[in-house]
């Protein structure tokens, strides 16, 4: 089903109003992590790791708290003990116990009265180090030699005789591989490798926390999920999940990246400490030293294919190194790997590897990006060695309804193919290039996730509405919500304010992620206002003297209806609510539920590449976003959620990693040396929004947050491959890395 | 039904644990309403009339608005046009329009950097006004000489021929009063007056307030119910409701006089015109001149009593002056005056009276008091006159379960017989007197109230529950919801965590008044637990496999029962909210209603008085308050509501008074000049808490917030004019009039 066919079935979604919270971010009045205030607060600094690995032997705390203004100092000694599993990781984490893992991670954390003297306070706690041997390549922490990080880590499915840093292990697919390559007219196997990236939020960690001695607490923090923060806060500090009350700031960019916490844990244990608030913000170093980086990754592709294009086997391993931590996500990486694509033999394997870095995080898809950059890359090759178009081969390959996935699944109706005719047919694809360019495309897959959502819904005397969601909005879903609760009750979005609800005030809701929050919270959102709906259809029942069942509800008045039909005026929703008191008392609407229709979502892009052979410098001149919406509540955010995946894909690809010295600290831990792209970098990128709209939510509503980050890696290595005739196997291509391959290649 | 018939059925409710706000309040971590900060936050000032009465010719505020840190200046122009009603009465009082109406009426507002800069530019501000003629003395003010102040304000309800200072008027009673009085052995008739009198809240008004260009705005206030302030906002400052998003604050004490707005629509309408949020935050001065005060009044009764005791006719006429507008409660005095008593004739008629005060407020049973005062004195002269037992003659003419209430309907089950018999029994009562001495005592009545309301519980995976209710916290509400939660779902109190929940996360709430909290707000908790409860013994009938209504709760855990009794082990709710996520979703419950089961309180009060009578200083050395709770849920909170009922009253009764000069000029606009108890006054005031169930609330609550102050006025006068030996007929009775009294009796 295409745009047009259900285009006429909406009044207000699908439409561009302004933005709900646009004038409080261009005057200021949004309030983010760090704008956040209490009387009498005191400001917190963490104490790090110099070293990638190190026993710690003891921590002197002593000059630190008999410095003026110094009101607690904290060390893992003020947290739970017990935790286990997940809990006892992130604890690990949020403060070394016996030792250091990573270059940045924090050992101690003092609070006082001002932040220069936190600062100061900080330098004068002695930490006493062992240094050990450390590792923080992927290929290399899982060698013989390797130093081992954490033994006992590793669980069950690791097969016999890995490393102990290999502590996951995943394999899927079905058919026969072996076969499949024999059927193949060419086998291309190739290997790829990316650097850890960061997701590069403009606001850095920030909080506020205030814990009393009574177990009960608050925090405001700037968070993807707050319900995520007060149940881990909660496990860390040892008190009740209820009693800690969580608020949502305002937030500067998460990606991912906010999905978990670092200083929120450590501003509670001081303010528990002090008796006092504690505010903590991050300088940008901390950020990219000691939160979450995407994981490292080492891959092997191969894959065979006739010579009409015809894929008939592939076959793929992916290695992930996620830091000194469980949960690289190299099971996402192997199973989103080939799932464009209807194959009757796949195989895929995943290595999680632990290495002294920090604890990887979600970044948009997380590990979907590596695997399209090696799989598409090696597609590319294919269709460069057996010269066929590389949209055609997509599109002979693609899933469709009815496929058996990859990783598992039937598909239901998705939009592949679609964005593949789109980008078949969009003018950029055929478009001439001009001379050093290359073009290159690429498909790219995320599931995109239901997950535990709570969403209530308030009617005011005047019939204006209040929408309360639990997922803070980090890509337009007030605006996208303020939509789904108009078209639903047939009022103007203006009459809508969609608040994010504290964890004291709403139901669970998991974190902003999966590309889960247009989806999930927008039916529960549309669910909530049925309700309501329902419940003033009965008032108005009783006002008419008529069943309930005798009145429906249109353009947002409940109006008789059946035998009913004309005898009464419709009441208007502001008819309504305004005697509600009267008339059975207030109105709302409820939803809780964890849907399990999520719309898997698949984008195509296109992209042309110039390389500089002298200097090795790439740029961009032409992107082009194609991608399945399902359905575009807010199309320009829907836009900008594709240009800003182009954006981050154009980073990744061409300029951003982390790298690390041998002494296993990090080089680049600003953003002078850690490159994101600038405008300047960047050319306009232009977006196609596909509308097949997804058999699981009332208006088709898929994810967009993710799937946009997807394709760039390897479309841009298709297009620079090309361009500089000479194939790139290892991201970021910076001018250095593309010198080289030029120089290796002759 | 006594409390011993059903203590044994609660497990949680009825006893005395922590306030959960106890240590946010002793460690200064509370958060009151002058706390709240933003970044760029301006400070605001309001210029206020210094005259009773005057047209206001011309506001120049050119001076003030050339001042160096000064942002805004605003004055009426800066509001919504063309309310109409309750809105305008309160848009007119928050900004006087073309004319002042009282001493510290608000005429202009300044917003600035700082409090200083807005104080200073509040000087400059020229209003040039044209003085008026002026009354505030509720008898003058309904003289045939008395100049016009509002002249059209008064309603169809009024006689004709009456000066159009009477703006409403109250008539109701049934049998036939005549023929009543004509029965009776002894009929007295006499006069009495009270002057206005401030609730004397410890926290002044104090907001902070923030309003876009785009209508959508941010209020956090000190208030006892923030929907009301959200709803009067939004129209003073026309915009919409939902919009307007507000925050009520910790509260130091409201007693009434913070049911309405003052400060919050000025600090928004200052805010919107700087664009920057604005805290403004009155002094004790101006919460004494421009917030809301009780009625002062004027009223005379007449009751018939038999030999034997028994009321044969009662009739009371109740004038009430309410500030310069329309609502002083006389309908509620005229209503309560005469409920205790079971009467064959009774008749009561009200006068709402305009004069050049500030706009009264609700303090604690609006009205009923001043009733109870005239009223009681009244029949405590019968006693004297015809030797009679005041107790006694109150028992034989009580009002009981049946009597047609003396406002019309019939009681259902009540307690003030109970509280009688209690008051009769207990020692007190028959304690000697010392020289110098009284002794008296009143009963008091107050209706309790339902009102809009909306409660939503959620549970945490840990199995703690968070409960959002509507009705800021005035009297322990926190710690009585948590009781009823916790009896409900069968777990501990120090599981649950109650949060006052803004306007945009909840349905729709009613004020913090008509002693409603612990009776709508605890049904409406209670009804939301057993929503939750329903949704966990279906979670757990799913994972057993057996039919949902084989499941009870008992306990706090889901059991098995019926034919499947003890086929499984009981689930705990940590078991089941622990993977809530994967068997449905998140368990929350919700109610909303506007529940009409309010039971009606009553309550007798015990005093003994010595008078000075060189001095006229009156002293109280022992003071009972006995009053029918229905179920005291925290019994500590509830013996504190008594007590400060009577503390208050004690300070009405002696003391505090509104004095105004000539001039129209409030004289003691401060708490050196307006007299409050301090703790010194006050005896240890013991509290007899009487259990008579109110049918209309699960757990038989009735509110205690009210009738504790109904009884002082009178019980303290009938004690002074026995101790004095002459009949006092005004209050206070203050020194000054004591020792007037007992020159006039020689």
């Amino acid at each position: 089903m295409a745009l047009d066919d259900r285009k006429s079935d909406f009044t207000f979604v699908g439409t561009r109003p302004d933005r709900p919270d646009g004038l409080d971010k261009v005057t200021g009045r949004a309030k983010f992590g760090a704008d956040a205030v209490a009387p009498g607060m005191l400001f917190g600094a963490i104490v790090r790791s110099p070293h990638a690995h190190a026993r710690i032997v003891k921590i002197d705390t002593s000059k630190a708290e008999a410095m003026k203004g110094v009101k607690a100092v904290v060390t893992r000694a003020d947290f739970a003990t017990g935790l286990t599993g997940e809990f006892w990781n992130v604890q690990e984490n949020v403060m070394a116990g016996d030792t250091a893992l990573y270059d940045g991670h924090a050992v101690a954390a003092v609070a006082a009265t001002s932040a220069l003297d936190a600062r100061d306070a900080a330098k004068l706690i002695e930490v006493e180090y062992e240094v050990l041997p450390h590792v923080t390549d992927v290929d290399k922490a899982m060698a013989a030699d390797a130093p081992v990080i954490r033994d006992g880590t590793a669980d069950g499915s690791v097969p016999e005789g890995m490393h102990p840093n290999v502590v996951r292990y995943h394999e899927s697919g079905h058919g026969d591989v072996a076969a499949g390559f024999a059927e193949a007219d060419l086998v291309i196997e190739d290997s790829f490798k990316t650097e850890a990236t960061h997701q590069g939020y403009i606001e850095p960690h920030a909080c506020l926390a205030s814990l009393g001695a009574d177990g009960k607490g608050e925090l405001w923090c700037t968070t993807q999920g707050h319900w995520y923060a007060q149940k881990h806060c909660a496990a860390l500090l040892g008190i009740e999940t209820s009693q800690l009350r969580v608020t949502a700031s305002e937030i500067g960019g998460g990606f991912g990246g906010k999905t978990t916490v670092f200083i929120e844990p450590v501003a509670l244990a001081l303010s528990r400490k002090a008796n006092r608030p504690v505010k903590l913000v991050m300088s940008r170093s901390e950020v990219l030293r000691a939160t979450g980086p995407t994981s490292s990754t080492s891959m092997d592709v191969k894959i065979g294919m006739k010579k009409d294009g015809t894929i008939t086997a592939a076959e793929g391993v992916f290695r992930l190194q996620g830091g000194a931590f469980p949960g690289a996500p190299m099971e996402f990486t192997a199973m989103c790997a080939f799932a464009p694509y209807a194959l009757e033999n796949v195989r895929q394997v995943g290595y999680d590897v632990i290495a002294n870095r920090p604890k990887q995080a979600a970044y948009r898809a997380p590990g979907s990006p590596m695997a399209a950059f090696a799989v598409e890359s090696v597609i590319d090759l294919l269709c460069q060695e057996l010269d066929l178009d590389p949209v055609e081969v997509r599109l002979k390959n693609a899933s469709k309804k009815g496929t058996k996935a990859s990783y598992g699944p039937r598909f239901d109706d998705i939009g592949l193919v679609e964005c593949l005719e789109a980008a078949r047919d969009h003018p950029h694809y055929s478009a001439p290039l001009e001379q050093g360019q290359g073009r290159g495309i690429s498909c790219g897959f995320w599931f995109n996730h239901g997950g535990e959502t709570s969403v209530s819904l308030a009617l005011s005397e005047d019939g204006t509405v209040q929408v309360s969601v639990g997922t803070p909005d980090i890509g337009g879903s007030r605006a996208s919500m303020a939509l789904m609760a108009s078209e639903t009750l047939g009022i103007p979005y203006e009459n809508i304010r969609v608040t994010i609800a504290d964890t004291a005030t709403l139901g669970y809701n998991d974190v902003s992620h999966g590309s889960r929050v247009t989806y999930a919270s927008g039916l529960a959102t549309i669910k909530a206002a049925q309700a309501a709906i329902a419940e003033m259809c009965k008032r108005a029942a009783a006002k008419w003297g008529i069943p309930e069942d005798a009145v429906k509800w249109e353009d947002g008045c409940a109006v008789p209806s059946g035998p009913n039909a004309g005898d009464f005026e419709p009441l208007a929703m502001a008819d309504i609510t305004a005697d509600m008191g009267a008339t059975g008392g207030p109105i709302s609407g409820h939803f809780e539920a964890t849907p399990e229709g999520a719309g898997v979502s698949f984008g195509v892009h296109i992209v042309d590449a110039q390389v500089d052979p002298e200097t090795g410098k790439t740029s961009i001149p032409r992107y082009t976003v194609i991608q399945d919406a399902g359905k575009a509540v807010h199309p320009a955010y829907v836009e900008g959620q594709f240009q800003g995946g182009a954006a981050q894909g154009i980073g990744w690809a061409l300029n951003e990693e982390y790298i690390y010295g041998e002494d296993g600290r990090l080089q680049n831990a600003v953003f002078l040396d850690y490159r994101i792209p600038v405008a300047s970098d960047l050319p306009m990128i232009d977006t196609v929004i596909v509308e097949v709209p997804n058999p699981g939510h009332p208006y088709g509503v898929r994810g967009v947050g993710e799937t946009g980050i997807v394709p760039p890696l390897a479309a841009i290595a298709n297009a620079v491959s090309r361009a500089a005739g000479v194939r790139m196997h290892e991201l970021p291509m910076s001018p250095p890395r593309i010198l080289a391959a030029l120089k290796a290649d002759g």
